[in-house]
């Protein structure tokens, strides 16, 4: 699988994720919609496939769906939770965009008999993502490479007409795909602005996949970026395609859930013989904040892990100046939270610097990560061995400036081959896959050289398998599915 | 030393180029601006420190130099090759735009009297550039955390005037750096546009620090790009504060020079122990070409590489399904220049490739790079044990689409420590130091898959050392010139 697809709330809570993938292989090719839904976000229940291309010739792209609470389409003459789907239908001949509608909310679909609902000749026009806005639907869908964004509006899903474009803005790399627009929570107010994401690939600047965006205004027609600025989602190397949920009421933070592999080498990364190929991110919740000199900055944070916390494997209060060392073989899930606190920055040396690091010591490979405080943090994945590509880039790194506060933050989560982490209370977040030939199961922090002032309250959590309370048999986990 | 400064080339043909030096040390601080001379870019002599601080509470920064030949300022009432640099003076408490003047034509220079020529009471306010627009001069400088690059005009070089600014465009990173503002022939054409560069450091999305760049037009006051892409002028890691030569006549392609190192680990490279630390790039010619889907384009190739081209090592007509391995361990320069030339690329499969790499027999030490056709170019570094640090990334790689006419090239510098490649007539371009315990000296380049339609000419030159032909003693070569 690659792209998610389709995500929403339902009104009874559920979660809606659908996703690229192919029935048949490993590997992208012949796309379905595939489905699958949570109540959290954690625990998902995979569900038949979502959308079927109409012929061997075609293939179901990336796109999006909503929730036709008022029957705008007329395809819900008798009810208030229909859904539908917005997709790009790839042909030999063109990229066109089309509809399919639910009438039981969502795990079955009916191809609409009018599509395409906008016709192309073009082979590089995809991936609509569809919001509401006040009394229109507003869609943004990529004139690949173009670099065009393009917006349209409708009040039926079924006839869109052409708004205005976006283009030329950010990063190119070789290619625009997966816009998204998004009403966006400005954090520490009741305020919200618009965000524009695109991503780009081939070309991102570590190479291969990536995201950028841009926060602004929109009008129900046009997109209005702040500023000129180019700002990158994700400073490693394995988030692309991420896509907002759809339904989140207003006020709350924005969720979103991203493919956590890049297509550098997402297609020949060492997982085939478990069945698998590349994961989901976690989920994320989402919000704005208008940080110091570089303005306004797309804060990502794991939404809530309670669903998956298990025991609290070590705490302490104050680590300035130590080390923790956590043995965590035992954790069966081999997955791991841990965050540090700190405090009582102001006057910071230079030289002071927080590291970690996981590793195995039965093969001595390991993957670490640090900050030299109010300069750069960075990863470092390039001290394992399961897997050799010569994009499969080592290292990562973005700057975190210290905060007026004195208080700077750092949270992870490590799940087998993939760890995220959580720089400044999400200012910065990165997704980096990796392949140990053996688990890492010794996982330690250490802080040097931070002034008496300061202190470092440290917490690591076991999480629990989202597989293991299930009897494997008609549960699987979505972020490792590789079919 | 670091930030080439100055540069100019002067009515005698003799190329100046200026750079930030610490007489003091190895690292950046007590910043002077030493000098070198060349009369091909490539041998240098040694001058005096050009510009000393007034006192030791203040440095002399990055800025440029521009010959006055109409003695606009008044310096030169009896001559017409006076040399002007404009430079930030960095005090405790401010950065502000200084000017001084050489009477004999850019060796020894005398402050102004009236300085600061644009006083400022901010910190982050430096690395003015001048150039000559029809009839004044017009300058960019950077307010480095406010990410504006102000534009401001003069007759006399003493008086400024503010005119406009460029604000908040492309990359962010931490501070904007290092602006040039530089006419730039457009490829093929008698055309030229004006190309604008802003340095970032820290914050570009490798880590630490990076150019990008923005063609479009200048009409004296107002610089408006092209559109609102943020292009990146070179794919690895190492090519900084890059700048443009004045006075190279109109019509000729730009020169330009820039630090071949990055702040998140240039100033604890292993190289301490032979007395320097950092040197710069190649000198590069540059243009404006307009490339399919992506637009106007900085085209970066070595400056006439005929002064110290050695001995042809190897040639071969055509290297297709073929491997080329070089022992080059008698070169006592230990730098190469090579050369692939492939053309009849119409059809050519995905899976085709070239690939090239630098070894060391002896440590099993290696870079090497490679081109999936069609796909991404790139450069692995990670082979090489000589040098580890957390910001030291191993992989850079770019896209290379293929161009209609089936032709598709790419050259290439090693010296020593570092590796410059140009992709793709010079349409992509990278700087890689890199660190090998042991000398590398062997070359190798192969490539398999191609289509029978496909020719791939390959040459390997010897580069003479421009230390070798002077006795050691009166003649540096300023490109490794660590203090």
């Amino acid at each position: 699988m690659n792209d998610p697809n389709g995500l929403f709330l339902d009104r009874n809570g559920t979660y809606h994720l659908y996703y690229q993938y192919n029935p048949a292989g490993l590997i992208a090719g012949n796309q379905h919609w595939g489905h699958a839904t949570s109540q959290d976000l954690y625990h998902w229940q995979n569900q038949p496939i979502a959308i079927f291309p109409p012929n061997n010739d075609s293939q179901v792209f990336s796109g999006s769906a909503v929730v036709d609470v008022n029957n705008t389409s007329g395809f819900f003459p008798d009810q208030d939770n229909g859904v539908v789907a917005i997709y790009t239908l790839n042909t030999p001949s063109a990229q066109v965009q089309e509809i399919a509608y639910s009438n039981d909310g969502g795990y079955t679909f009916t191809r609409y008999s009018g599509n395409p609902v906008i016709d192309s000749n073009s082979t590089q026009f995809r991936d609509p993502k569809v919001i509401w806005h006040e009394d229109h639907w507003a869609m943004v869908v990529a004139h690949s490479q173009d670099f065009v964004i393009g917006v349209y509006t409708s009040q039926d899903l079924k006839t869109w007409s052409h708004a205005s474009n976006f283009s030329h803005h950010g990063l190119l790399g070789v290619q625009y795909e997966c816009p998204n627009l998004v009403k966006m929570p400005v954090e520490g107010s009741n305020d919200s602005m618009y965000l524009l994401t695109i991503s780009i690939n081939p070309g991102a600047p570590l190479g291969g996949s990536t995201t950028q965006y841009f926060p602004g205004t929109f009008n129900g027609t046009h997109f209005v970026p702040v500023d000129g600025a180019a700002r990158i989602a994700d400073f490693a190397k394995d988030n692309y395609a991420g896509q907002f949920f759809y339904g989140i009421p207003d006020g709350r933070d924005a969720l979103s859930i991203a493919w956590a592999s890049n297509w550098q080498y997402g297609q020949s990364v060492p997982t085939a013989q478990e069945g698998w190929r590349s994961a989901m991110s976690l989920p994320r919740r989402n919000a704005l904040a208008n940080l110091p000199t570089t303005g306004w900055n797309l804060v990502s944070l794991p939404h809530d892990l309670s669903p998956v916390l298990g025991e609290q494997l070590a705490a302490r209060g104050d680590l300035s100046g130590d080390t923790l060392v956590v043995d965590y073989s035992a954790v069966a899930s081999n997955a791991l939270y841990f965050e540090a606190n700190v405090s009582g920055l102001a006057g910071v040396a230079s030289a002071a610097t927080l590291t970690f690091a996981f590793g195995s010591p039965r093969s001595g490979e390991y993957i670490r990560g640090g900050y030299f405080f109010g300069g750069d943090f960075y990863l470092d994945r390039g001290g394992v061995r399961g897997f050799d590509n010569p994009f499969f880039t080592d290292k990562f790194s973005a700057p975190s400036p210290l905060r007026a506060d004195g208080t700077w933050t750092l949270s992870g989560v490590v799940d087998r081959s993939v760890l995220e982490v959580f720089v400044d209370r999400g200012a910065r977040s990165a997704t980096s896959a990796f392949y140990a030939t053996q688990p890492l199961t010794s996982f330690s922090l250490s802080t040097a050289g931070l002034p008496a002032s300061a202190t470092v309250s440290v917490a690591v959590y076991a999480l629990n398998s989202v597989w293991a309370d299930t009897d494997g048999a008609q549960v699987v986990d979505v972020r490792q599915s590789g079919q």
